[in-house]
């Protein structure tokens, strides 16, 4: 088994996007929106804040209570469409149930829109375009795998999880880079023979240990984005990690394999915006 | 072998086409831009003018010879933009190869986008959203599985070829409808060992034979959108369709299987533009 670190990778990312923000004199903007009363999303939000201001970005998060109107929000989003100073707009989910997530999400400048959720981005991915930014998640995964060389041309990559988030964007990725992708997910009847096929599995269910080690064939790579935090406080995964370590090629552990990568990807698109928006300007 | 009859099905489309369209006072309008010397182009695009008349459409064909230009091109997309007239615009691809197709393709209104090829529509599409319009062929296909009452969800359906006309938009649409999709290509490397698995294969390569009967499982559904004219003139698809018929559960005929569908799902897109334009201007 070798362990995939992605704390190692998403740190050299992380360089990487401060040595190029140095060279600037004007500084990358983020807004972000937190707009919902779940922890994991306020724990999130800090810590991109505090990694955003490291890198010499600067950073405005808009923290709501659940009294906020859908108004509110919209009038926002516009305010930070119009904003110069602002390259990056990111809107935490959920938001609190009684907010429409996708108008929302839609009035954000596709140029903006760092999280590559607008449907013109989405669209621009999946057509083989090149959308302003490419989701966070899948784009961290793929960086990932090609950081530790692991093949992707070719091979079959199962997919666990159809979400808007990471298991529709990461396919159309996947296939982007030549491989056979299957995306399999709640109404998905034999899991079992699928991850036995497969040389790379995907998994983003957040169902922990759906992915047990009699699902595993020797030598396959496990990448895990599911993190559900356990009653006792423990953050886990998807995949049976202990169990499934020594049979996997290559693995990620939960916490420290994708979630890093997931927050590099962030800074680095806010970077990319910010270069797309001045090289426009020129 | 059941045979799957694409003529009957897209014939019973197209009776209720005409039904609601005999509804309307005012018609809807179908513009084609045919920029290419493709010879079965030209056979399409009459083939669309013909059926669009029979309807009751509005339909005007642009036909371009080579020396067309981007420019030319490009006004007419925008005068027909503005036409309240013209509801639907399809270009018929491929362009002339001096032509920057993409570019093309997103100058159409996406409210009159009839192909749905547009990345605004690809996106809602992936999204789960309601596109203005979805990709014929794509369309044309769940219909004809439905109207067989082949059951989709829970299936795992292997679509080979990911062009953005067939492969991934029909991927995107059969994911929807809860299949477990796996989506090879040419650089699949196993497979056979994919389509002896697979409830329900859809072939679009344009790769005569490619599908042997070595490679079906008994009462697997096989759909095959291939075209290609043999240097006899005979029209053969991606299947071997003599030697596959009897292992297959259902299977389609090239020619009479998904090409009439395509075509129905066209007038149907027309229809459907026509009347959301109309309900938009009450």
């Amino acid at each position: 088994m070798k362990l995939i670190n992605g704390k190692n990778v998403a740190k050299s990312v992380l360089e990487k996007v401060k040595e190029r923000t140095l060279k600037y004199e004007k500084k990358p903007g983020l807004a972000v929106i937190l707009a919902n009363n779940d922890e994991a999303s306020k724990i999130y939000v800090n810590s991109k804040e505090k990694i955003s201001n490291s890198l010499g970005f600067k950073s405005s998060i808009y923290r709501f209570d659940k009294t906020v109107t859908q108004g509110k929000i919209i009038s926002l989003i516009h305010e930070l469409n119009e904003n110069p100073e602002v390259n990056a707009i990111l809107v935490q989910l959920p938001l609190y149930k009684h907010l429409d997530q996708q108008q929302i999400i839609e009035l954000i400048d596709p140029k903006k829109d760092v999280d590559g959720f607008h449907p013109i981005n989405v669209g621009r991915l999946n057509c083989g375009l090149k959308p302003y930014a490419v989701c966070c998640t899948p784009k961290g995964i793929i960086k990932l795998l090609k950081a530790y060389k692991i093949k992707i041309s070719g091979q079959s990559v199962l997919v666990i999880g159809r979400s808007n988030i990471v298991g529709k964007p990461l396919s159309a990725l996947l296939t982007l880079e030549d491989a056979t992708v299957t995306l399999a997910h709640s109404k998905t009847k034999n899991l079992k023979s699928l991850t036995k096929n497969a040389d790379i599995i995907i998994s983003a269910t957040g169902h922990p240990k759906l992915i047990t080690a009699d699902m595993i064939t020797k030598g396959t790579v496990v990448i895990d984005v599911g993190i559900t935090r356990q009653l006792t406080g423990e953050l886990v995964g998807d995949v049976d990690f202990e169990k499934i370590k020594d049979i996997a090629g290559y693995i990620t552990p939960v916490p420290g394999g994708v979630g890093p990568m997931t927050i590099a990807s962030l800074m680095e698109n806010t970077l990319e915006l910010f270069e797309q928006q001045n090289k426009r300007q020129e």
